[in-house]
């Protein structure tokens, strides 16, 4: 809560740090960010297996939010087992992929949908019962069968080729775009950054002068299919939920937006010695700053 | 659906007309835009009291869904039954104004909420426990008490001074600044528009480049609060709900990504003989197109 | 000049600090930005006198170029005189109002100039042989002489009621919109900035989706006739100008295009232990950075 | 000129056609787009070889004003030579690279220009003293030399992996990035478009949240660039200068706001019978509107 006995103004001298298993224990559910929270280029953040365990042994629910269509949650989930993470699988992922193959199964009804990605990226719309046809084989002499277009990801196609065979493809039938990944970049390494898909669709979407439509944080749509995947057909206070993210701009805007509860990380994009003027900056605003989710049993 | 059978596209040379009375029984619920969908400048649309007399007698439920946040949705439904559309009642209205006072419920423990409105505005502020402040009643020298601010209307106060005054507060004091309709301007004749709080809200925003919390159409925020309201709990195949809107950048494309069939009507701001026109230079393709959501009983 | 053996870089770990006499000597033309380089709220930047009776002394050029539509150089010089600083004649002041009334006599042969400002930002407007308007004193229904709007600035005219009357404006008559001053907003004392009309301009254009044609820093144009006005037909050796300002965003971004020499002065809007963060983080690197423009003699 | 006895206004029922030679006659110099007005896909449009036979025997003097970094202007020039146009000389060519190789000699004075665009873009950069590195060939260990960053043509790398290693070099090094040609698009079929240099800038500029320098129009710099070239020192009015192009939003708009006349050309991207809504709907009004550049003798 924006509590008027602890603000985070712009005159405050100091920014309180809290510690996470403080504050974790007034939750039903977590939320978690996954890069910068949970892992990172080097592995796991140190100590965050602690955090599950810790979660399971005092029945605190958890989910992981990530903006990724890469891949479907086996092989998200695969990635923390691969890490010796056992308690993150698949059922605990929801990443905005899964909204796009949602969105697809309600208002796409037949024909093929044309995707940017890796060829893996397609395994889970085969079970939507359409077809997906890469954009590297993609011929713009014969798409009456294409009935939607999907940026899935960065990899798995020629920029130099493919990316202007989609923009002719939308100029010629007009189909709706999806955008399966809001990020503009991601990180690759300690020191480098990689164009998301998600910034490739910006350009695309400003040369076509369309509007796309894009799943992933901060849009409330990531938010509420996490609520409803986790509370089955139940009603939950949306107070006893935490967002716990590394970066304001998405996991915490988002949170805050949706009306739960936000803390902010200083394991990723936010660096500890610029939270307080990034906070001050932006107007957005976590209910709590910790150093990190990992905690100490 | 986007359908193969039948696609928009943008070398089709005729653009299908359907009969809003021949779709509507295929749902179980509608959503109604309310301007330019049920009412204009001049009244209620011909012919929509005969719609919600059959909705009613057909089982088919119905909620208006508008961007509006400088009203209670009691005075909202008192406009219609004024006009002597009774079926419009409040619990049938989903307001902006509904969601950014659920955000304050949930996320702003005390203190004062600043607003830019009408007096009348603050109304269900008084509801949450919060204490309310005119920005015309304002004093940069007193704002320890300032604990958000929402932009609910454009009339009220004095925008040659008021304006300026919460530039000022936004750089004294980091407070969250919520957008309570995401409009940015509304008709006022036939001929005529005005600026709304979200088109002044966009100027603060860049001016102070802070980040703004909004509430209204398109983001799917509106259609999940619309959907919760309805299902009260229930589970509700979005397959049964149907968007009835006229304009293509709020009501369609937020009902497309909310992941439930769309019908633009041409009653309001998308003109008969622009529609195919603008579906094809946007690339917001509605399920379907009616000349009006009027029926002849 | 960017050097490579100075390099203003993201990993440099200082940066350099030029005392403002050592470099003015070697050019032949100075530019100085007004607000924030020569004076501000309080009056002139200390020791601010002493810089003009030096370039005097020395035969070195100098202009003003500033973003200001309010006044014509004779009111704007005559606030520098008013300080005691005499060497600020008319024929020294270049601003973007200037800009606009050049635009307006080349462009505009007849009919009535619409403009949003005080009465006696139209004075010089009466020199063309065009009419001038108020918008507060427009009347929508009579507009067929109407054949242009200029924003020149944010005060004399109602907000509230005018701002709505020039969208209603836009939407009835086809005319160029003319702003003739870029800024966003302006700093009205130590703590507080106001809206400019620049800001006003931004959220019309926006509404009413037109192009609006702009007069002002960083725009060349400003920089051109700045430079046309000082050479009278002269060729003059561009290395031999260099730009004074306190603003990354305009002052040095617009001199660096121009192709002349930048000097960041720390007594404005970027303060010293925020420049050079602000340089690594924009990309925009002036040639020097000096503490101020004042001159020890 | 905008004339109160002929306005192109929202309500006229007809929009004007003029024709080009009748006006022509009343310049002493005239601007040319080149792609759309002088050449398309197919080479050149119709007739438009005896327009330049008849401005040579008139003494009207004529500049070709073209957004295009790829080549230097004997490339240009040879392909209207090869197309049997031969009074298209390489003096007469006012390219956006031009502008940017000045900005480099004006502006850059020693160390590598790391470029994007085929091997001979950087044929006119070692005339300027500077070593020229093609971003394929850039290491990003080794970076020291590296002293700015030019976006050149859209060929010539792989932007699969070339993009991104710009993203990184500017992360790494701030030094200044220019576009020496701010199309976003181009077009290389009847039906097809590529993106252009300007349109990969935009997205890179976006990433790394930096100001970028551009040249080319609607920019002011171009304009004055072509007015020095062809005024050589002489006093020219710019009410003698015509702007002939097919795109409001580059060569109208552009030489409106740098205040010569201004003739739309319908032989583009402008449709015919979409010219006179694109008109009123963007608020660019050029003073005269021709179905083409061809002249009858």
């Amino acid at each position: 809560m924006y509590s008027i006995s602890e603000p985070q103004t712009l005159n405050s001298s100091s920014m309180k740090i809290t510690d996470f298993k403080s504050i974790v224990k007034n939750y039903e559910i977590i939320f978690f960010d996954a890069y910068g929270v949970l892992k990172n280029y080097n592995g796991l953040i140190d100590g965050i297996g602690k955090t599950f365990k810790y979660l399971k042994e005092e029945g605190i629910d958890y989910y992981i939010l990530t903006n990724d269509a890469s891949r479907g949650p086996e092989r998200l989930a695969q990635v923390y087992h691969n890490f010796g993470l056992r308690e993150i699988t698949p059922d605990k992922i929801i990443s905005s992929g899964m909204l796009a193959r949602e969105f697809l199964q309600l208002k796409v009804a037949n024909g093929t949908v044309a995707y940017l990605g890796k060829k893996h990226s397609e395994e889970y719309l085969h079970e939507l019962g359409l077809n997906a046809l890469s954009v590297s084989d993609l011929d713009l002499k014969n798409i009456d069968d294409i009935n939607v277009l999907v940026f899935m990801d960065d990899e798995g196609f020629d920029w130099n080729h493919d990316i202007n065979k989609i923009v002719n493809l939308l100029r010629k039938k007009n189909i709706p775009a999806v955008v399966a990944n809001t990020d503009w970049f991601y990180p690759v390494s300690n020191n480098d950054i990689a164009i998301a898909i998600g910034g490739i669709a910006n350009m695309v979407e400003a040369i076509t002068n369309r509007r796309f439509i894009r799943f992933g944080k901060p849009d409330s749509n990531m938010f509420i299919f996490a609520y409803e995947h986790c509370a089955q057909g139940k009603k939950i206070d949306k107070r006893k939920i935490l967002m716990v993210g590394d970066t304001l701009y998405t996991d915490i805007i988002g949170g805050n937006k949706f009306g739960i509860d936000t803390a902010l990380v200083l394991t990723g994009t936010t660096l500890p010695h610029k939270a307080k003027k990034r906070i001050n900056s932006t107007g957005i605003i976590p209910d709590y700053i910790c150093h990190s989710a990992a905690i100490e049993l």
